[in-house]
């Protein structure tokens, strides 16, 4: 069984309101196993409308849609469905009275415009809506099930819970589990290269990728008769992947790199502290993005002038002029200095040339040199990344949290 | 002329990942004057994909697809254009010889999987991505045009302003002039009542406003026969907005807060060092995001832990403890001490509890401290903001960037 997802209003398909129920609902029917195939998002149009519930019905078994079935004049969508369904809109006098009897109970007369809401497809299964006035409705167009609930995201969600999930998952035989191995330091092709034969298509559990900002995240769907049939098949392949991936892998389920970097130090008792030129404060903004990263950051110095380095991390300004600000000599006497100034256990550097100015042939822009530092060694590194200034940022970041991570945090 | 979008990728259509593609290319069709009549949002799946662009053809006469153009098996966009359009997919030389370029520049060797990336449908223009390996396309589909986009947000949005925004614009009969006031400092509600004529319905100019994390976008889409009458529209409706709106106003055209902090300062030749608690480095990361922050930014100090405020920036202990790090006492003394240990002509702080663990009845999470400082006067202020750690980080950044505009860089 298949399901294909409606979002219906002006306001969404304009860009003015990001759509947030498709994605929710999407994740709801990937919990109780049922695949979706298509989110499609329409505007207040009845033929529109009427043809995309006709497309989708021919896709999927299971067809949501959400929105337009309000009271004002925009509310096209149970004019479209009957459309899609061959059939006739008709009045549900038990509806109607419930409304006039909201209405009442407001102290208010109810408009015209509302009588509009006790109409439904003839046929249709009502869906009673304890939160609001518009009622949602459950009707066949061919050989699938369109399921029209509100948009308003609460009225929705709670009609789901109470009225739609249930049933279709007793429609649906397999059970699901889900989880990703979350990775940083390598190319997404490579990565996915070292992993394709898990990747096939149509293999179980299903393994795909996702890469934002070079964390490339590993996603595992398993399918089975039982929760706990799938769960094992996920961990088997969530440790398989784990030992092909080696050192890049950082966490699991979506964790952050950070959040890894800071449990590694919380649960370790060690503390931290930063030094930076290029990434002007975004390391130690990252560091403090974890709750609880006070229990291991100590201080940050964003040195951004040379005169910065020489008076708050005692780099000295002969070591400057020999190496210049972007070296390794330079990455490393600022990390020392920074642990040395604050008492931390570690201490990371950064310093780098972001662009998009200030590039030479020597040193191009994305030249980057980076410092990890603890009482027994410090480790330099010389990167060099492309891409625009916050991007040339962000990757500085993420490669100095790796360093740590790598050089003082992965032994047991 | 009308457009649909396709957004394709299982981690969206599965609901792991929203789409915010899509929104942010129809706000960009909508300010040219070409509405969006469907999005669509579908997984890896060559024959749904081909048939979604097939419908969306059918609908309208630009089809933009954003996603699935990557290097790896599960990458179906190319393949699925080509089955839409009817042709073939040919090898682009030219493009293979920059990818395997821009591999040897990196040291690294193309692995095979890559050279998908140089593979066209027949006839196809080939957009350039100058951020990533993988180029975009535009090809014919039956009556429509079909162009194709990265999914990655950065990759796809310079490619759209700097290659297909202009060529689809100069469609449309109209000229249009579009452009933006932007705003930071009172909620959107309070704002578009004050221009609620402004904003009428079919009026031109269209006046509509977009609000993300707090800064908010007044957006002006002035619509005339030549580019000239429909500029003069778009800057008499930008002048009354911005006289209305008065000191909230800190740029036009989606300018960020702290590019025009850094105009300011640069403009008037003065110089800026930060003094952080709460925000962790996110202010200076904030300034050095602009090119060019060096000609004012000095350096900033990450003081999260008390013993750093004391001896890094020379707050006393004494004041720390009479009224607790986070109080307009001690951001006063953070930003004063920046100062003055930096030889800054200004210096910002800030202090408080970004939850979501810390607060206190007396001094509840999202009780916030700031500073600015100039050799004149400090100026305090406490906030009372609302929101998770990362929005209560964000707002004290931006409120700290304000008050420094608005105390020391508003004057002419």
């Amino acid at each position: 069984m298949k399901a294909a997802i409606i979002s219906v209003g002006s306001e969404l398909v304009c860009g003015h309101t990001v759509d947030s129920n498709a994605s929710w609902l999407s994740r709801e029917l990937t919990d109780i196993g049922i695949p979706t195939v298509r989110h499609s998002c329409v505007g207040d149009d009845e033929r529109g409308l009427a043809d995309t519930v006709a497309q989708s019905a021919a896709l999927a078994e299971v067809v949501l849609v959400t929105g337009g079935i309000g009271p004002t004049p925009d509310d096209i969508t149970r004019q479209a469905v009957a459309r899609a369904a061959g059939v006739e809109l008709t009045v549900n006098e038990s509806v109607l009275r419930r409304i006039e009897e909201r209405f009442s109970s407001w102290g208010r007369r109810m408009s015209a415009n509302n009588r509009i809401q006790a109409f439904f497809p003839q046929g249709a299964e009502v869906i009673e809506n304890a939160r609001g006035t518009a009622a949602g409705f459950a009707v066949k167009a061919g050989t699938s099930e369109v399921i029209v609930l509100p948009g308003v995201p609460a009225e929705m969600k709670s009609m789901w819970v109470e009225h739609v999930r249930g049933r279709l998952a007793c429609r649906v035989s397999s059970a699901i589990a889900s989880g990703s191995v979350d990775c940083f330091g390598r190319g997404e092709s490579d990565i996915t290269a070292e992993l394709h034969d898990l990747m096939a298509p149509g293999r179980n559990p299903a393994v795909g990728d996702t890469a934002e900002d070079a964390i490339i995240r590993i996603r595992i769907c398993a399918a089975a008769d039982t929760i706990q049939e799938a769960s094992a098949l996920l961990e088997r392949d969530r440790v398989e992947i784990t030992r092909r991936l080696g050192e890049i892998v950082f966490g699991n389920d979506g964790e952050s790199l950070q959040g890894a970097v800071v449990k590694a130090l919380v649960g370790r008792k060690k503390t931290l502290s930063t030094a930076e030129s290029c990434t002007g404060g975004l390391l130690s903004g990252a560091v403090t993005e974890v709750p609880g990263a006070s229990a291991c950051f100590l201080e940050g110095i964003t040195a951004y002038h040379n005169d910065a380095k020489v008076r708050l991390l005692g780099v000295s300004r002969a070591l400057i002029e020999k190496h210049g600000a972007v070296s390794e000599e330079v990455a490393g006497a600022m990390a020392e200095g920074a642990r040395r100034l604050s008492g931390a256990d570690y201490a990371l550097s950064t310093t780098g040339i972001a662009g998009p100015s200030g590039g030479t042939p020597d040193k191009p822009v994305g030249l980057v040199s980076i410092a990890a530092t603890s009482s027994e060694r410090t480790i330099c590194r010389t990167l060099h990344l492309r891409g625009d200034r916050a991007t040339v940022r962000d990757r500085t970041v993420k490669h100095a949290l790796n360093l740590l991570r790598i050089a003082f945090l992965s032994e047991r």
